[in-house]
C-alpha cells in the first residue's frame, strides 16, 4: 500500500462519555505526530462540522491542553445526532462532504460515536470509494451502554459502571442507617441494553449493592416486581433496587411512559422519570420510607472517578485508528479483544468491519442474567470487574476539576 | 478538676454524612487510648442505643477496620430521630438514660450530629447535672447543611460542596455538547439554608458552573426565575441553574410543594421532585432541551470525592470533644475557629455552650447573595475553597471503596 499524504478529520457524535476525549485525543496526537498526515481537523459537533466546514486546525492547539483531553469529560470538539441520508436517496450531504475534504485535502476521515457514527462512517466510507475519491475511514468506538457489535466492550462504559458502582455502595451505607427500614430505587441509563445496570451488580458483589435488579432484555411484570421487593424488604428491613430506564412490559411499552392510573386517577403521565415512579408505587403497596434516585447525566461525565483501565483503552483505540489507516486500512471500526483467563486481563485492539457494527445492538447476553430476571449472575462480574480497575489522574486547581481549554481556531 | 475514671458512650444521630464517621473514628480511638476511659461504648442508633442498651464494645474492634471509619460514609453505629422530651415534662426517657450510665459507668457521654442532637445533648447535661450524677458530655457537630451556631462551619459540608461543585463541572460539560441548547435545573439539599447550593458556585468560579443560583434565604418567584432563565439562555444558548430543595414563595410555601396548577390542570402535586417541576416549567415557557437532575443522597455519601480537610477536621473535632471532656469540660459542642488572612486558612477548634448551639440554625449571610438574588457572591467563595481541599485517601478493593466492616458486638 502506497503512501497516502493528506489532512486528517476528527469528529463525535451521540451522547457524550467521560473518556471519549481520551480517544479523540488518541487521534490528534497520534495523527499530530506522524508524517503522512499534514494536518489534523477536529469538525465542530461531528458530521455537521464537515458539512458546515467548521474545522478546527489541531495543531494549534496547545499540547499541554490537549493532553489534559483525557480527563475531560463530554464530547469537546462538540457532537451531534444528525442522521445522514441512505446516499442511493438523497446524495446531497456526501457530494458537501466530497467538497469540504477536497477543499483540506482530506484523506483520513475518524469517527468517535456509538452505532448511528459507525452508520455514518459506512455511509461516507462506501460514498468515497464509488465516486473514486481516495480517503479512509475509520470508527472509533464510544458508548456507555457497551452495545457495539463485535468489540469485547466499548471505550465509556467501563467508567460509567464504575461510577454507577461505586455509587450504589454509597448510597446502600447511607439508606439503611435509621432504625426504620427504606426501599431505595436507583435508575440508570440503557433504553434496549442492560449492560450499565448490570454494573450495579458490582456494588452488591462488594457487598454493599441493589438486593434486585432489571434489565430490558427480559420483560418487566410490575406485580412481580412488587412481590420481590415485599419479600426482601420483609425479610432484611431494607430493599435496593436497580432498574434500567428502558425496562418493559412483555407488550414492550416502556414502564417509564406507562399510563399509570394507580399513580393518577386522571392518567397523566407523571414527571420525575422511572426511579420516582416505582418508589412511589412501593410506597404505596408497602409503606415504607421510598427513595427514587435518577443516575441521569452524572453517570456518562462522572470523569472524576473514570477507571485507569477505560481511558487508556480508549486513547489507545483513537491511536489505533490512525495508525491502521495509516498503515492503508480503511472502512474498518477500531474495536477490543480480551481474555481473562486466570483473572489475568489482557487487552487488544482489532478491526472490525464497518458495516458489520452500524446499526446493530449488543445486548446483555440472557445466561448473565439470573432465572427470577431480577439479578444479574456471576459471569458478567468477572467480564466487568476487569473494565473498572486503576483510578483517574484527572489534573486538579484548587482541588476541582481542571478541563482542557481548546482555543479552537477555525482552519483556512 | 479531679480525674474521672468510667466508661464513655459515643452515639451518631440525624441524617448522616461521608465524614461522620471520621468524627466518631476520633472519639473512639482517642478513647481507647485514654487512661481515664475504662470502656469505649458506640450506641446503636443514637439515643435510641441507650435506651434499649444496645451499645457496642468498641474495643473489641479490629483496629484497622477502625481506622476504615474514616473514609466509611453514613453513620457505622446507626443513626435516629427521635427526639427526646422536655425533662420538666416527662423525664422516663431521662431516667432510663441514667439507668444505663449508672450500669456501664459511663461517664463521658460523646453525641454526633446536627441542631437536633445538640439539644439532646444539652438536655442529658442538664439532667445529669440535676440529679447530681457526674458525667462529661460532648457535641461532636455534624451536619452537611452546615447550619450550626458558632462554628465556622460543620464537619460533613465540605465534603459535600465538594461533591456538588465537581458534578456541576462535569454536567456542565455534558450538558453543552450538542448544537442546540439546553437547560439543566440541579436540586441540592438544604430545606432551610442555602450554604450547599451555594457551593455549586465554586463550579461557576471555575469557569463551567450554573449560571444562576437560588437559595432559601430569599423568596423565590417564578416569573422572575422564569425571566432569568429566558435571558441566559437566549445569550449563552445554554442555562445551567442550581437551586436549594427549601426554595419557597414569600408566603414561605416550599415551591416543591405548590400546586401547580400549570404542569398539571387537576392540582395534582407532582413526583419526582423540585428540579423535574422546574425542568418541565422551563420547557414549556421556553421550547429548550430540559434535564433536571437532583443530587438526592448521592450529595451526603460520596466519600469517594472526600475533602481530605474535612476528613480531618471531623477527626480533630472528635478528638477534641473526648481531650476536653478528661480535662473537665463538660456541656459544650466542640467548633471550628478558621482564619483565612492572605488566602492561608487555619482552623482550630473552639468550644461552644450547648445551649446557645442547640435548635439554632445558621443561614447563609445575605451579603453572599447577589443582589438579583440569583447569584452566589465572591465572599461565599473565599470562605468555602479552602474547605474542599485535598483529596480522600479512600482504601480501594478492586478499584472500589472498602468500607469498614465492624463486628458490633453488644458490651456486657
Amino acid at each position: 500500500m502506497s503512501e497516502l499524504k493528506g489532512a486528517c478529520i476528527i469528529g463525535q457524535s451521540g451522547g457524550p462519555s467521560s473518556v471519549i476525549n481520551a480517544s479523540a485525543y488518541g487521534v490528534i496526537r497520534t495523527a499530530l505526530d506522524n508524517g503522512s498526515i499534514t494536518q489534523v481537523l477536529g469538525a465542530e459537533h461531528g458530521i455537521k462540522g464537515v458539512l458546515n466546514d467548521r474545522l478546527f486546525d489541531m495543531g494549534l492547539e496547545d499540547p499541554a491542553e490537549l493532553e489534559l483531553l483525557k480527563y475531560t469529560p463530554s464530547s469537546a470538539l462538540g457532537s451531534c445526532r444528525y442522521k445522514i441520508a441512505d446516499p442511493d436517496v438523497d446524495d446531497t450531504d456526501y457530494k458537501r462532504i466530497l467538497e469540504v475534504f477536497k477543499k483540506h485535502n482530506v484523506r483520513y476521515f475518524f469517527y468517535n460515536g456509538g452505532n448511528d457514527s459507525m452508520d455514518t462512517c459506512n455511509k461516507i466510507s462506501k460514498y468515497m470509494m464509488k465516486v473514486g475519491y481516495e480517503c479512509r475511514v475509520m470508527g472509533v468506538p464510544k458508548t456507555i451502554d457497551n452495545d457495539l457489535f463485535g468489540t469485547d466492550h466499548c471505550p465509556g462504559f467501563s467508567s460509567a459502571a464504575k461510577y454507577i458502582a461505586t455509587s450504589c455502595m454509597e448510597v446502600y451505607q447511607d439508606a439503611r442507617v435509621y432504625d426504620t427500614g427504606m426501599v431505595v430505587v436507583m435508575e440508570i441509563m440503557g433504553r434496549h441494553a442492560g449492560w450499565l445496570t448490570a454494573a450495579a451488580a458490582l456494588a452488591s458483589n462488594a457487598g454493599a449493592g441493589p438486593d434486585l435488579i432489571y434489565v430490558p432484555e427480559v420483560d418487566f411484570d410490575m406485580d412481580k416486581f412488587i412481590a420481590d421487593v415485599k419479600r426482601v424488604y420483609a425479610e432484611r428491613g431494607n430493599c435496593m433496587v436497580a432498574v434500567s430506564e428502558g425496562i418493559h412490559y412483555a407488550d414492550g411499552s416502556f414502564v417509564s411512559e406507562a399510563k399509570t392510573s394507580a399513580t393518577d386517577g386522571f392518567g397523566h403521565a407523571q414527571l420525575g422519570g422511572l426511579a420516582a415512579m416505582l418508589a412511589d408505587i412501593v410506597k404505596r403497596e408497602t409503606g415504607a420510607k421510598v427513595r427514587g434516585i435518577e443516575l441521569s447525566l452524572l453517570q456518562r461525565c462522572g470523569a472524576h472517578l473514570a477507571s485507569r483501565t477505560d481511558y487508556e483503552e480508549s486513547f489507545m483505540a483513537g491511536q489505533a485508528a490512525v495508525e491502521n489507516a495509516v498503515a492503508g486500512l480503511t472502512d474498518k471500526m477500531v474495536g477490543f479483544e480480551c481474555t481473562r483467563e486466570g483473572g489475568k486481563y489482557v487487552c487488544k485492539t482489532k478491526l472490525f468491519d464497518l458495516k458489520d457494527v452500524a446499526n446493530t445492538e449488543k445486548k446483555l447476553p440472557l445466561e448473565w442474567i439470573n432465572a427470577d430476571h431480577n439479578g444479574i449472575t456471576q459471569g458478567f462480574i468477572d467480564y466487568c470487574l476487569p473494565l473498572i480497575q486503576g483510578e483517574t489522574e484527572m489534573k486538579k486547581v484548587d482541588s476541582l476539576p481542571r478541563f482542557a481549554r481548546l482555543k479552537k481556531i477555525l482552519a483556512k
